[in-house]
């Protein structure tokens, strides 16, 4: 089945790819790799902003993360082309706007981690840093990058 | 010499690897490099809680830094089979939960870096992020990646 | 034209690589990538130091974060000989000493990103991803690492 067969059964329609908010580019592909720069959280085109623990839901928090990761695969659709020529994800780096006594990075960490197993199965399980921060770009409520390895076109 | 036969020799017993707390695997091996996900600190079966600055000494800290360095080699020995097979330690990224004024986190980090310095001598150089966060997963004192070289089984 | 050629014509003067302050190394090289370890800001050799959003005004932030760019550039040429071996500068990673309500990182590692872009063209078009931090090794206000492709000797 192909990706887009699997996100469509799975219901997943992809946002638009964001444009990067400053001086650089959403993925980088070098040697096989694909590096995708930060994703910020949009939710029916609003970005989720706050801070967990303070202001946003664990609920939200979750949501906000899988956003991140919708957000990755429409920068590597659009990068790549096609989402079939992912060959496993790698690597997730999830920062969480954290108030100082938040410590559920991991929980609000697998929105993005548990669509990324839905969406590619075995070669979505990946390797992961979560953290928590004081507060992210234009004030969002999660970040996430990722490695991605990729096959020949 | 083995890199098991040196671990004996600096009297360092490894931990039982971690599982995961959440939607992800500890290690993923692509293109004869290891990414090897955020390790907590584990002393004693203990994970070591807090906050440099606050209410962790320093002593503290770089043995937690020390923690998640043990844990980076018993998933990698557990993912790869043998420590042996490490080329290069190419990267550890160093989060350290941080009060406001503490500017130490280089002093903390040093606890994983010397580590590798330890075990793997001059494959065990590598190169390093440390930086403040205000909060970290379970409340853990110290967070550590790494991305790891290795040779061929 | 030759990077260091460019870099006359931009009239940018590349610091001292400074040494690491801790038990690591500057760069790593493995397999076509050097990763560089994070790089504080050094402007007229004083580190810049701070929080974005308190005591660090917008434009010295931008500044510090460029700095810490021209430190990459720096520790490159030290490993690599030749800025010339720079093939791609593939990821950046930024993080921003800041206050609890500043949301205008990507601004800040602008400083870092243009840079690349001037002086690699093309190839100085990377990926990123910036976060706030509450504070940084020795106050530092901003941070940057690297990834970067590098060209066979």
């Amino acid at each position: 089945m192909s990706i887009d067969a699997r996100l469509a059964e799975l219901g997943i329609e992809l946002p638009v790819a964001a444009a990067p908010v400053a001086a650089y580019v959403p993925v980088v592909v070098h040697g096989g790799v694909a590096y995708v720069s930060g994703q910020l959280p949009f939710v029916d085109g609003a970005l989720v902003k706050g801070r967990l623990g303070e202001n946003v839901p664990m609920e939200d928090g979750v949501a906000a993360a899988r956003a991140c990761g919708l957000m990755i695969l429409a920068q590597l659709k659009a990068a790549l082309g096609s989402l079939d020529r992912v060959e496993r994800v790698v690597k997730l780096g999830a920062f969480v706007s954290s108030s100082a006594d938040f410590e559920g990075q991991p929980k609000i960490a697998n929105g993005a981690s548990e669509l990324m197993a839905d969406v590619f199965g075995e070669a979505g399980k990946h390797a992961r840093s979560a953290v928590g921060v004081p507060v992210l770009p234009l004030g969002a409520a999660v970040e996430v990058d990722a490695i991605v390895a990729i096959r020949a076109d």
